[in-house]
């Protein structure tokens, strides 16, 4: 059976997710999960995974959830191409480029978490882009200065790995809430590749079934 | 040379860090980082670690960071005991539980995150015990659910792994927000026996050198 992967178009977990999919080279379906209208806490969706949670992938006869755990299943069931580097050393410091975007960021600009703030009174689309924005820069000037010490192309050397996953989603929604890219050139030189790359142009956002038109 | 931890005694993601040095039986010395004193932004710690950022391992000649990327490095370096399951679809399963934590939890409710949320008015304690609690609670349920499914004793399984790892301390900060665990016997059963475990007890808090007395 072909997997399936439950997702929203333009969240950063699911289009990593994608990415992951596309650069293993596995053919697949999509079960789109609206967010804006709950449907993650549908009857159907809970069924399927009770935590409430996209992204949400159906393979060889599972449903696995939590994209990174996603990312590292892809590369253990699929080896080819790798998407961690040989070597526990080279693992770590993709791993680290990896979870400073996916543990420190879209956790704090998440739907979920942008609701929050609103409660708290960051109402205007302003306020709410100075507060992603806070946490987008915190961690693309970390990044930068990794992708500098280990950067060849991509995040680390000269093919993509689980960084770039992260990477790339959080460069899109980086723009969605106007932070200035210009302080992070060699970000924007690995943006400008990943374009460029089919993998990473079939799971762009504006691609996907669910794509507002 | 024996590893050196940089990290902070309460901080989770350095709890779970020792955690993980306890259960390989790695022997290690202690470099504490006082966030509360912006400390990991010092031109010591700077000069070790770009990002500014605890914990750092200095280990086998590296410096690692990122406390999840960390115990994925201990488990592929020392296999012994290991810290994930065999097979891709077990290690998906204990790899999702920890990211409940690990992406849905303390990114929200670490020193960063509180000072944020005080500048957007939550300024007493019980405004704060709220906000965390209400990140805690939706990661317990979930975890409460997956430990029902999976775990014998431990997260998954019979043995610790990566999951209980990032659950401990999760649980230790649980009851600093004040968050009612009644609703969880099985986290509490876990959480009962991590408190009997060696090494869980070597790596708690207030065993450390940097502990408020």
């Amino acid at each position: 059976m072909v997997p399936v992967l439950h997702g929203y178009w333009r969240s950063g977990t699911s289009y990593r997710t994608r990415i992951g999919l596309e650069l293993k080279g596995l053919a697949y379906e999509q079960a789109p999960v609206d967010l804006r209208t709950g449907a993650q806490r549908s009857e159907a969706f809970l069924r399927l995974n009770p935590q409430g949670l996209a992204p949400a992938l159906e393979i060889d006869g599972l449903v696995l959830t939590q994209s990174m755990a996603i990312l590292e299943y892809l590369d253990e069931a699929y080896p080819e191409p790798p998407l961690l580097p040989p070597g526990a050393a080279a693992r770590a410091q993709v791993r680290a480029m990896a979870d400073v975007v996916a543990c420190g960021i879209p956790p704090l600009n998440n739907l979920r978490l942008l609701k929050a703030i609103k409660e708290l009174g960051v109402q205007d689309q302003a306020g709410q882009n100075a507060w992603a924005g806070r946490w987008i820069n915190a961690g693309f000037e970390a990044l930068e200065r990794l992708i500098g010490q280990h950067g060849s192309g991509w995040c680390w050397g000269e093919a993509p790995t689980i960084a770039d996953c992260c990477l790339i989603p959080q460069v899109y929604s980086a723009r969605r809430f106007e932070v200035d890219l210009e302080p992070y050139p060699l970000i924007r030189a690995i943006d400008l590749r990943a374009a460029a790359h089919p993998a990473f142009q079939a799971a762009h956002p504006d691609r996907q079934p669910d794509a507002d038109q």
